[in-house]
């Protein structure tokens, strides 16, 4: 068979990882043809192929990043997109698509797929907030360099009477600001799904300085929103390709701090560096394990299906399930992130 | 209430973020009070007790170890020792126990319960054999040691022929040697789960330096053991506590392919390196999960049942179904480690 | 001899290492009482005194930050400052004072000199701008922080047709830039040393990405600006505290590269992280060695001179010759950051 | 010009940093063709070519090993080792050649330097031996592996009542073991440079061990040795290739202090994990001055000497002086590493 991939959307610690394994699985145990698009939709458009073949992916296994590059670009959203996607899985005989990608990438691979197209989906995204699946391709690396963070920022914050803030990637969901935030000792969490009340956070950290702290550090996803009818009104601030604006929640919720408390308050936004650098071993194993049984699934038929963890085990659930949903952090977790403020 | 706490067996990263959460959510929620025993269940024989507020567990989250101290002793191998157990825990007025430990201390805590004292235990151990539950605490930052160990020789390797063998931890499991073989991109695992040929891997070895390579990378876990009826004869070395040997397999195995290839061949035994340092932010975060948890489940009159991740949310299981059974790595993960080498 | 120790100045790791190795030489070799005074020259005014001995800086020397407290106070700066520092050293019969700081708290410490006390000075700042030292504490931790950034965000540059700019700290000095881009490989490093035009810096960035490159990594100093009388006007923003403020080059760097080429361009502002977290060796040990250092020079005897790195020796410099004059990053490493480019 | 280079021993992190400089430099700046020869000597005496283009150094920089590849080979050791090298030299053009090297590297490099050939070396080793520099390549990224190592085993040792034995590289020279040691915080550094007297090391354990502690760590270079005329004899082993046999003296010593003391005593073996992964920015920068520097040497015509760090600059050495010697730990750090026990 010729198995086309691409990867698609922000790229994360832990792609190569899966590219890698759909080679070695592909080529050496099935004796597939692997075809890469580069620059995720955008090449299949364009017709922007390389070979991959066990060449190809030597040492790629730690390295951050996708070797395939990858786009923010749907092509069901441009006249003619999905027409010359079809017209080059023609030319390049692709009989199935493995697509690695995150909300968009895999909303576009079910419009693909809804034309006709085989595919198998891979999830990656830094949010962890793909539907279906415990854990998505490059969180676990993400939280790592938030926690990491967030560990500097407690040691040089015990020496000053301040407020750290510390702004999180993960757009409308709080994966990231809730475990970085429960591994790092955060004082407090601010999460989506927990929408603040800023008037509360002011009495505890009021409170809690007044008693004994001299700091406080307040984990603050990006996506983070003040809830209804409470004293502060903010609306999540959206930049040209859709991304929440990096900065806008922290620096808005420092004036509000400031303001309330007189507290030298500071913001860190950690903002790049939370989707580079060397993969986690767990995000290794998980981009392995989601390529063998991609390319496992396509060898036995099966399409219009996204690989998940579930427990220990990788399962296959339908792409239809899964495209258009957000997945929350639980309430439980959120109640960790509360208990041990 | 009054609840002990105890950390049984070998120490790992994330005891202390398991025992500020019990702290935390005990002392701040609850109103309980949280009496430590020194030193595993020798405290709890000794009646060497300390009391755990807020203020002995701040700055332990990052920190790798136990701040009760651990010990290998079970109070029902010596003759007094449950009398003794019983005896300290209605002199300190203790009402419920949560263990913390492994294989040994589990039992060992089954045993207690059966005496009618009340019992939350929760998993660790870097080894991840634990029944019942998807993650033990320290499994994540033993992988995590093990895989970077592997990174750093893959660099070395590759710029001489040799065969290099790293030996890790694990008992009669397979899970790091497993996982840190897929993350670190290993050319051959062995493992308990999967005995070896030896004229098999020599094959492989002799087939890949002749092809191409120039080294090979071969992680081998310390509980590994050839299969019955090949060529090989070895039994598993066991010191004087119960422990595997460290260095035994590896040095045996690297006689064996020198005798039979010629290849210059190395060993790196990783040793107690595995279970220190500074916890992933995973052990963190189940680390603090299972504590949260366990003091809720003594809370709410639950006992003998033992803390476990399943999936993405923390359950109990019962005690009894847990003790003295081996969790070992599913033939899916052994498939992906074989097919990616 | 009782010996006062104080830590002055921003935080940064490896001032544990100083403090534990004074106790240790000092206490166990020497037989001095040592002294701490809490939140730097403030703890002294005030007489906010604590006990150091060998129990106080147990676990220590792994950890960032400062045991002692620090703040930014010169007791030369306000009313009577000066009389409470010689009523407080009286007071705790305080022979000798070891001052650990930067600029400031050196430039405090040869006030507190010509009023008669006795003072040896340990160099410590992340900016690496203490004159008369190859090295001071805390510069190595934080170029390893900020290389690490540089290398997170090139995995991640390397898949979008972007422009990123690192903005890192360092006063009016370059020592982190110009080391952590060397380190990271960045393409363009704007050091206060070398004032930047900015119409070179867009050609740069035209003919690299016309030619062949999708990315380029930007490493600015905080304290960076254009030369004068080139096309971009800019003067160094300072905050309350007399600090630069974080963002201010970054921000405006990456409006004047939009507007003049056009290309999406990211800025990441490295911020506290980069005084924070576990100090590396070279730091735990500089810090040891100043801290030995420091401690035989008062049991000698000596009074008014600094702790410095030259080559491989500590040797002591006299404090007149190094307040108030900055070190500069020499032409000979811009060049190398030049050539790599 | 036509230049030459290699990388000869054992491979070490930062290599890469000089290589790329090399080209970088040489290629941009001088307009030299830069070739690179494959496994050391090795490939000057086979002819064994690369061209090294900037095609060659992308994402080389962070990178362990050599992506030469390296070998212990001696050109003058060999009959006809010497005509090969100079055969291979003119049948490729090659105006001059820069050696990266450690002690035997550039003992045959002087002996080809002999022969009329221009060289310029640059010193790498992570045993930090190479006399006339402040640092030589690879060491600083040894220590940083090593401390992490003796981090992670003070965790674990502090809940046992154990002696933990961590052997450590360097030959005959104390490098690693005594800086990872002062940063590690070791109770007890044994090095090359002052033999020890098993005798103390028993009485100063069991002195520690009565008084309070329930651990000690003791570092162990692999040459260190007993002084003569002391309770214990033993000589260093010396393997096949010269190098010092891992994990002799390290076992030796368990077996006299268990011996001596009855204490649990543990060896952990670094191996080759310390010249492993990816370089310290320090590690880097100093391979990028030097390959800068021996780079623009040979465009000035110089030859016959060697790069050296002294202080902060980069100067050059020459050759003669050099070879043959092994620069030791200085007395006032081995006093510095005994104050802090």
């Amino acid at each position: 068979m010729r198995v086309g991939l691409l990867t698609g959307g922000g790229d994360v610690p832990g792609l190569n990882a899966a590219i890698r394994a759909v080679v070695k699985r592909g080529e050496g145990e099935h004796g597939h043809s692997i075809v890469g698009f580069r620059n995720g939709w955008r090449g299949v458009v364009d017709g922007d192929v390389q070979p991959l073949t066990r060449g190809h992916i030597r040492n790629v296994l730690s390295v951050g990043g996708t070797l395939l590059g990858t786009a923010r670009y749907h092509p069901h959203s441009s006249d003619g997109g999905l027409d010359a996607v079809m017209a080059t899985l023609e030319a390049e005989r692709i009989e199935a698509l493995i697509c690695i990608g995150g909300d968009g990438t895999l909303h576009a691979a079910s419009k693909v797929a809804e034309a006709g197209v085989k595919i198998v989906a891979i999830p990656k995204t830094i949010d962890n907030d793909v539907w279906g699946t415990d854990r998505s391709i490059g969180f676990d690396s993400a939280v790592s360099i938030a926690t990491e963070a967030v560990d500097r920022i407690h040691t040089t914050a015990e020496s000053h009477n301040r407020v750290m803030i510390v702004e999180v990637m993960g757009r409308t969901a709080g994966w990231i600001a809730v475990t970085a935030g429960i591994a790092g000792g955060a004082e407090l969490v601010l999460a989506p799904e927990d929408p603040f009340d800023i008037e509360k956070v002011v009495r505890f950290l009021k409170h809690r300085h007044r008693a004994h702290a001299s700091f406080s550090i307040v984990v603050v996803a990006e996506g983070a929103v003040p809830a209804e009818g409470t004293a502060m009104h903010y609306e999540t601030q959206v930049g040209k390709f859709g991304e929440i604006v990096a900065g806008a929640i922290g620096e808005r919720l420092k004036a509000e701090i400031e303001a309330r408390t007189g507290f030298d308050t500071r913001v860190t936004v950690l903002g790049h560096t939370q989707r580079g650098g060397v993969p986690t071993p767990t995000d290794r194993i998980l981009g392995s394990r989601f390529g063998v049984a991609a390319i496992d699934a396509i060898t036995r038929g099966e399409s219009n299906v996204m690989t998940a963890l579930r427990g220990e085990e990788v399962v296959l659930v339908p792409l239809s399930e899964v495209a258009g949903k957000v997945k929350h952090v639980p309430a439980s977790l959120l109640d960790v992130a509360r208990a041990l403020a």
